[in-house]
């Protein structure tokens, strides 16, 4: 949590045990007086003392002229004053002893106001308090029967709490939670997180006995590796859909890492590294939260589908395909005992087609035998109206059938498809603790989210263990007389000492000055030789003619070196032209690039993929926000599409992935600790050799932050 | 349509002038009694005829012991007797002068009875008649008030009509058209489509005037080619949601494009070529049927988000970069005009953000202009409830905008998210023909449909030109003499030899059946030359050691032919050697692959991918039914992720696209020529060179059908 945000602030914004409400009023529409009546409509327990100078009472409570004059302590205060009146009531707040604030009033950064937030910060902070907003709905909490908001009423009861960046959106769905039975416990209002952020509500929420499952609706975070730590260290599934994920082109970034690093991408990284499961809609959001509301993890992969219809059948098996849980053949033992639950022309294999005369008595056997059947992991059961059965009674059957074995030991998702009873009936199994959607592929779907959830509960969590081996001082000694000539690039030599630095396997690349020592380098360290254009004002050497490679004696060197200078002149008369790099000719291997960006939520963020056409067509590319251990950077090499290349294709052998991935691990160090000063990297490409050949970097470029 | 299905036949199955109930039956439960109860309960307004060898009354109407008992004439007859019965019931039909037989009985084809099924259509066509079914729950025509089924009711009235291969589905579906508001005028079983298909039936919905969208369930085609012409012929929207689309993976394939070829990746390309737009789950399939049973097409690409919450239109923007309409700035007048029917803080961007304050006021004036104005080519209208407006005036506001403006002239889609009053809002939109849906997404995505049709009405149409100076009796002949020799796979030279019958550029290639030869072959060709074993038995010649390049000399000429024929030995003691393919070294080009597969249900299909790692890792691919002119051709390039390679990357020119459509378009004749012939085909690598510079097919491959 931030220095001020902790549990007791967070108590009195989610569970106060009184409210000062600083700008009720007595007026209908205004926010001050919805406030108060919405608590006194929700039943909200504690005490409410209603702040205003003028009125005496308000919507009958007696009111005080300031949060001063209240005479019992008060734990959270809800302010709806104007923004250039805050300031003063946090103040009174803060000498009165208040927790914590809830800040509805709007006017602060969301309209470039950040001044006056901050100011606002401060104040609360000095006297201890945290703030949640500005610019919110308020805080709505069933267990507490307390609608601190002006949203119209209490949601649907559920064992789930959604914590929203937009308001609209909260209010929106506060109302949708009936109509679409999905319960929550607690509704947050997170506005411009001035304070309060995610990462403290998950903290906070995961330690709610009230809470199962913590829903989110993000549009951007704050603090990115705060977010990621708490995710983490939660005990309970966290579901969250991030909007915004339209990639706005990175055209002005200057690594070609930069260029790929679009927001949806490091988010995607960022929420895996958390895990984070991602809804994709908001109608997948509620699906998912309703059944991470209900129902355990799926501790293995063996999905049985028990259906009524081929068709919806059919349709689970390729939703089943789409989400990663393929459907296998259920077990000899499990067909042969299906089997005497349906007629002649049933399929006991998977899906388990139970025919369209299936009544209650076929379903409640069925799944009652496969939901205790210890090959199932989970279990979806799917049922499609019919003009013969009667939907209410197969939903009882199932209940029945699933209580009975024991609700809980390994989830159980259904699907009803058809009218109005079919409605009902799904209605009444949501009432019991039986997710149940309108369509097989949303059954499907939201099951291999709690097959998902499973394998993250055993993730490796294990920390980075920082490389001790490594020379910090010697690359920021680099990194600082390229400061000292005020330039913000470094050239390849320089970049490639940084790299070295940090104990990575550059191609050996010295600087020559004059034709003379660019012969005497090439002879020392043994032709043939790369030659590249040393210059800071260019870096796409390829384009200015400044890459000469396979440089075989030293008249060649010589010849090179003039046309590498004269091109670069050509290119761009006033260029400063430090010299030629001679390099070390490294022998062929797979190309891959390794890069970094420095992520303005996420900091540090590492990217892996195939080199050349793979990286610069098909963008095959993938991310983590560093550093990351050995073993997760093997896992980023399993990640991208052209992955399996690393296994040796086309005759060639296993490529040396235990090198590479130390590389990546190494790398991922050396963007974290110099972080303060890098914004970009690229080692591209990365020539990766056979099995115990380890990995060559032949081009190198860091870019530093502008400071 | 098939021979014996015409217009009349699907006239008297789905607007009967009158119908005989084969079957009917006065006890409660039986199929019989529910269709004429049924019929009763729709008020079909044709005379109904009740057949019963015994009743004399069936719910109050004149039974008769036989159809031929039946004084007028019957158009269409309805057969609910045992399977076993249906021979005679249909002899009598035929008998009587029947149109068509809707056969709801089951126990056909679908449990292996294939016999009956076809003696049954057999008898039917001796009379002229059509047959629906069998194993079907019947059709239901609202326009007909013709429940002629054992579905419970006719579904709410709509202008779309679903045709389903699935009963139960359809029974399901049919409850669902009241709960989620999405109408339908007809909806067919087809079942198991032993006469009437798809095709069929697309054709004559395309004119039935009550029809303005045709919706189908499919889970396999019968006549893949018959559905595609009468799919592209139609001028109404077609969406399909084809069940069945997991990959069984096809490891039987002696080609590598057989192993390429999943049944989804077929059905996919054969859609696209039908103008089918696919649907990817039931709700979807509802979605869109409304969207496109109320709306026109979408003729540009400029959609426009009007909203009251940042939230849902963030959500919007990124489901529209999801579904290729990604939103574009509105132009400047637009947002000028725009800007002042929202507060100082709203945004007149795209999404247009009239802020939470937003009234009907706000809502009329903006939905107005926008609707109207030139630039917008599709709108969605987006309303996330608040505490201060009312969802049923806003819905109203925006309907008498549109209504105003004209409604029909471009598409509008709208999405209210909230409770009970919203789905109360978006339900009266619906019955103003104005489709509403409960999520940001789903109105964003079923406008990316209407995008998607405009583009098919548009689609390119021009029929494939057979090319005339292609020799097929040469390649038959090759065919016939590898048939005679009870092979069913060519050799490598056999096939080049049926390429280049059809004018495909392969790498010259000469058997050499000894030692000498292979000199005096590889001597008069020019050196240096490609080996290649010849073996009918050894399809994989890299494997088994079969294949040498850049053979520089005689004498490595002769020390590669005993190697080549020593190595196969060793690989497969049994194989019969013809000898070793002298092959002229083609330089290098831009590797890719052009192969086919023989679909069962599509019949011959060619494939394009690039080569190497590309479709080994990658299995970057594109299918199309063949033939295809050269001009579908050159958009399979496009297809491709990878096809940008073609354009020419890191430093290559701009590969001969015009060279290597040419090619697949020639060898999609080639297939289709040779249909009767051909199961599967590779030419791999193919390699493709710089502008004007063409193709070189490297190496080939045909495998026959089994006769």
């Amino acid at each position: 949590m931030s220095k001020k945000v902790n549990g007791k602030v967070i108590d009195a914004l989610l569970k106060p045990q009184s409210i000062a409400i600083i700008g009720a009023s007595n007026k209908s529409g205004k926010i001050g007086n919805t406030i108060v009546q919405k608590l006194l409509e929700g039943k909200y327990g504690g005490k409410i003392y209603p702040i205003n100078p003028k009125d005496k009472e308000i919507l009958g409570l007696k009111a005080y002229p300031s949060i001063l004059d209240v005479p019992e302590h008060v734990d959270g205060a809800i302010i709806a004053v104007p923004a250039e009146a805050t300031l003063q009531v946090v103040d009174e707040c803060g000498q009165k002893g208040v927790n914590a604030l809830t800040v509805i009033t709007s006017g602060f950064s969301e309209v470039g106001r950040t001044d006056l937030e901050e100011a606002m910060v401060d104040k609360a902070h000095s006297y201890g308090m945290g703030i949640m907003g500005p610019n919110i709905i308020g805080i709505l909490s069933n267990s507490e029967q307390m609608n601190a908001s002006f949203a119209p009423l209490l949601p649907l009861e559920g064992k789930a709490s959604l914590v929203s960046q937009s308001g609209a959106l909260l209010i929106a769905l506060d109302m949708a939670t009936f109509t679409r039975r999905v319960g929550f416990e607690k509704l947050v209002s997170i506005g411009n997180m001035s304070d309060v952020n995610f990462g403290d509500l998950v903290e906070w929420l995961d330690q709610d006995e009230k809470t199962q499952c913590i829903a989110l609706y993000i549009e951007g975070l704050k603090k990115g590796r705060h977010f990621i730590e708490k995710c983490r260290a939660a005990r309970k599934p966290i579901v969250a859909l991030k909007a915004g994920i339209s990639e706005h082109g990175a055209a002005a970034a200057a690594s070609h890492t930069g260029s790929l690093a679009g927001a949806a991408k490091v988010y995607k990284a960022a929420f895996d590294q958390a895990g984070v499961i991602m809804a994709d809609s908001v109608g997948n959001l509620f699906d998912r939260t309703l059944a991470f509301s209900l129902q355990p993890p799926m501790e293995g992969d063996n999905l049985l589908v028990i259906t009524n219809g081929g068709g919806v059948g059919v349709l689970a098996s390729d939703a089943a395909e789409k989400c990663d849980i393929p459907l296998k053949f259920a077990p000899k033992d499990v067909q042969t005992e299906l089997k005497k639950h349906m007629p002649e022309f049933g399929s006991a294999k998977n899906p388990v087609d139970i025919t369209g005369g299936a009544g209650v008595d076929w379903y409640y056997e069925s799944v009652k035998y496969a939901y205790a059947h210890k090959w199932v992991d989970g279990l979806v059961v799917l049922y499609c109206e019919t003009a013969v059965t009667d939907p209410i009674e197969i939903a009882e059957g199932i209940h029945k059938a699933i209580t009975e074995t024991g609700l809980g030991k390994k989830p159980v998702v259904v699907s009803f498809l058809g009218g109005e009873r079919s409605d009902q009936a799904m209605q009444w199994l949501v009432e019991n603790d039986i997710p149940a959607y309108d369509a097989p592929d949303k059954a499907v779907c939201v099951l291999s989210g709690l097959r998902q959830y499973a394998k993250i509960c055993t993730m490796d969590n294990s920390p980075f263990k920082i490389y001790d081996h490594v020379n910090r001082d010697q690359a920021l000694n680099i990194i600082n007389k390229v400061r000292t000539e005020g330039r913000d690039a470094l050239t390849e030599i320089e970049a490639k000492q940084v790299f070295a630095a940090y104990g990575l396997p550059v191609a050996e690349t010295r600087l020559a000055r004059t034709e003379d020592e660019a012969v005497e380098l090439a002879t020392i360290g043994g032709f043939p030789v790369v030659m590249k254009l040393v210059s800071p004002d260019i870096l796409h050497k390829s384009d200015a003619g400044g890459v000469r490679v396979n440089v075989k004696n030293a008249d060649d060197v010589r010849e090179g070196f003039r046309t590498i200078v004269a091109n670069a002149k050509a290119y761009k008369s006033d260029a400063t032209i430090i010299g030629v790099a001679i390099q070390e000719m490294a022998p062929w291997g797979t190309e891959v690039i390794v890069g970094s960006i420095n992520d303005p939520t996420f900091g540090p963020t590492i990217m892996f993929g195939l080199g050349g056409i793979f990286v610069e067509v098909l963008k095959d590319v993938t991310f983590r926000v560093a550093p990351v251990t050995n073993k997760q950077a093997f896992a980023m090499l399993k990640d991208i599409t052209s992955g399996p290349i690393l296994d040796g294709v086309r005759g060639e052998t296993r490529r040396d992935q235990e090198a590479l991935a130390t590389v990546i691990s190494y790398y991922s160090q050396m963007i974290s600790d110099l972080a303060n000063e890098i914004a970009e990297t690229d080692a591209n490409p990365v020539l990766v050799y056979g099995e115990g050949k380890g990995c060559k970097i032949v081009d190198a470029r860091i870019i530093l932050k502008k400071k």
